[in-house]
């Protein structure tokens, strides 16, 4: 049976270059890099190979900026708790700006701020998912020590101007902290965080090609916060915990190639996905463009089909070896519809049955003309047994 | 050259079968658990087979009571931070016991408790490294909202009783939380904590044969704390981030090999570790033995050397391929002198001489042989250069 990964803004698959490098520190080299005798200097090395890769990938000069970290949850987690801890007072410091569209990694942290005490707002998108920085702008005050907007967002690969609305929001307030969730801009687009006003930036080895179980925060030289996980002095005592050499190496080789592998995806993954798209809209009446983002990362794709339950579409896929999904694996096992999608108002006709399609520098022409040819087959297959018959004929079904 | 590797308690190899175990996640495997299509089945059943190896590791029945987390520094913020957010209060539930002898992914946690404002009570251990048990119980109030003593010391090996400690406090008061740091003793000695009053229990996959990046924590059934990694709905909420499925697969066969090989532990590398002490303390007037306490791990001894510089010792060993330290990774790059060896008053003449060795199942009898034909070899050389000779020669070096 065909298998098609089209989930890779879930998990992508670890690249054999990347299993390559970080074997050896599985095997051989396994001494412990905080240590004193030579073996474990040549962990203590190859860590700060990796970190230096890291630093070029996010473009920036100084890799002391960047700390490793145990996955993308842990860098959100370090850089909110840690801004709040270092910062915040209930009564002066208590403000902090943030989107409707956020990752649950990041709302679930403002959730708990809000419970003890901290005024959060919300900001919206509007209808095509483009995020309403005029209202953001409006809300910074003298007690705002936090924004933060992702770069990219996960589900509709809506792209946010980072970068601008830093700069925005210190022009108003120099004081407030900006951290930049760019979990799922990194290896998509070009980051350059050198000169910008950004903080704090987080990255996940796994949606690059690296194993899952490993990432990297970026911290803007000078910035103070409280640390997230204490303990030994790793990490400058910025980050505790034993250094996860194999990942660490893994997660530089990955932002390596993912660098080299940028044009490649700017051009060709987009154009596949592009064909992917255009294949599924143009053969179906109810398919409705989610995506519709004024800047979009390249190998993103949502598609609400109208009247038809996401669940059994991705079931039906799942039978015919095409692996898509309905949101967040995160908030995989809830029923509640995309908290994205909400945000931007897509009527409850499609909102159930928006399936997101993401691919990879390992996805094929193949791979695309099976799904084009397939979906389609699933969407009609689902339509005649949808009790919605008046409206799905009205569509051309 | 020879490479002999002695500093286990430091990190310890991957075993083979557990590179093999987990090598298929790195590969074909990568789907991520928490997705719904048939790919992501084979890592959401094989993570929760290693939770079952973990359960049955640390001897309990119900393996939901095992969160996967990415180090013992990790489990062990979990278990602390979430046990005091959840319960404490600066006014009438203010109050933490721990040992002047816990690691520092557990002492960095209270230091930061009591800045903000909680009262730890620091329990002292007596010339051998045993606790003052009767000092600890009667520290325990209404306001004893945790007692976290480590089961096994780093350091010296010390094993202190978890399991009584716990049911004496429950006595005092039933409501104190207890955490136990379970990393110096997992696979060393067998766990058994069912049906015993510990609470939360850590322990760090690299410390027996898994890699450096995974972790686990045991949380006995009914106990409420605030999650530490806040985001997505893995481990039912309890800790967020994506599942790192290779590491945890590791850790899962880490713990079926520890357990199957824990008889050879407790006598095999024990003899190799007491032939180790006996060939080196019966050699060398100016060794003592630092690792006293009533009960000890089989694979650990600690023995200072008067007169001599810890540093010098380490350095000369190197070269020669012998690998051991001078106390926790955690703490290198810090001059001071261990806490653990201080806080038994360990005398100046030997604390900055004193030299940890740590064994493994993968330690072999010639590593003891050298080892123990060399050491005497550099102590002698190093005695030479002294500035203390009056005192070395009173000691026959």
């Amino acid at each position: 049976m065909k298998k098609i990964y089209l989930d890779n803004n879930a998990t992508t698959c670890v690249d054999e270059k990347v299993l390559e490098a970080m074997l050896p520190f599985l095997k051989e080299n396994y001494a412990n890099p905080s240590s004193m005798y030579e073996p474990a200097r040549i962990s203590a090395h190859a860590i700060e190979k990796a970190r230096l890769q890291v630093a070029d990938f996010l473009g920036v000069q100084d890799s002391k900026q960047i700390l490793f970290t145990s996955c993308g949850t842990e860098s959100a987690n370090t850089a909110i708790k840690g801004v709040v801890a270092q910062f915040g007072n209930l009564e002066t410091k208590n403000h902090i700006i943030t989107t409707r569209v956020e990752h649950p990694c990041v709302l679930s942290v403002y959730e708990n701020l809000e419970k003890k005490g901290y005024k959060i707002s919300y900001i919206g998108v509007d209808e095509n998912g483009d995020l309403d920085i005029e209202s953001l702008l409006s809300k910074v005050t003298e007690k705002t020590i936090l924004a933060s907007v992702m770069h990219a967002n996960n589900e509709t690969g809506a792209i946010y101007p980072a970068e601008k609305i830093a700069s925005e929001i210190k022009k108003i307030n120099k004081n407030t902290k900006i951290f930049t969730d760019g979990v799922q801009a990194a290896g998509k687009i070009p980051i350059k965080l050198e000169n910008t006003n950004i903080d704090f930036y987080s990255i996940s080895g796994h949606k690059f090609h690296a194993p899952k179980g490993i990432g990297a925060l970026y911290v803007k030289k000078g910035n103070l916060f409280e640390p997230f996980m204490l303990g030994g002095h790793q990490e400058n005592s910025l980050r505790a915990g034993t250094y996860n050499t194999p990942y660490i190496v893994a997660l530089g080789e990955a932002a390596k190639l993912a660098s080299d592998a940028l044009p490649y995806e700017l051009s060709e993954v987009k154009r596949l996905r592009d064909k992917l798209e255009n294949g599924i809209l143009s053969q179906l009446g109810n398919a409705k463009l989610n995506s519709k983002a004024k800047n979009r990362v390249p190998n993103t794709t949502n598609i609400g089909f109208e009247y038809i339950e996401g669940e059994l579409i991705l079931l039906y896929l799942n039978e015919l070896g095409i692996y898509a999904s309905s949101g967040s694996a995160c908030t995989s096992g809830s029923l509640d519809p995309s908290h994205v999608l909400r945000a931007q108002k897509v009527p409850f006709t499609s909102l159930h049955g928006s399936i997101r399609f993401s691919l990879s520098r390992f996805t094929t022409e193949d791979d695309i003309d099976y799904t084009i040819e397939k979906v389609p087959e699933v969407i009609k297959r689902l339509a005649k047994i949808s009790p919605f018959q008046k409206e799905l004929n009205e569509l051309g079904l």
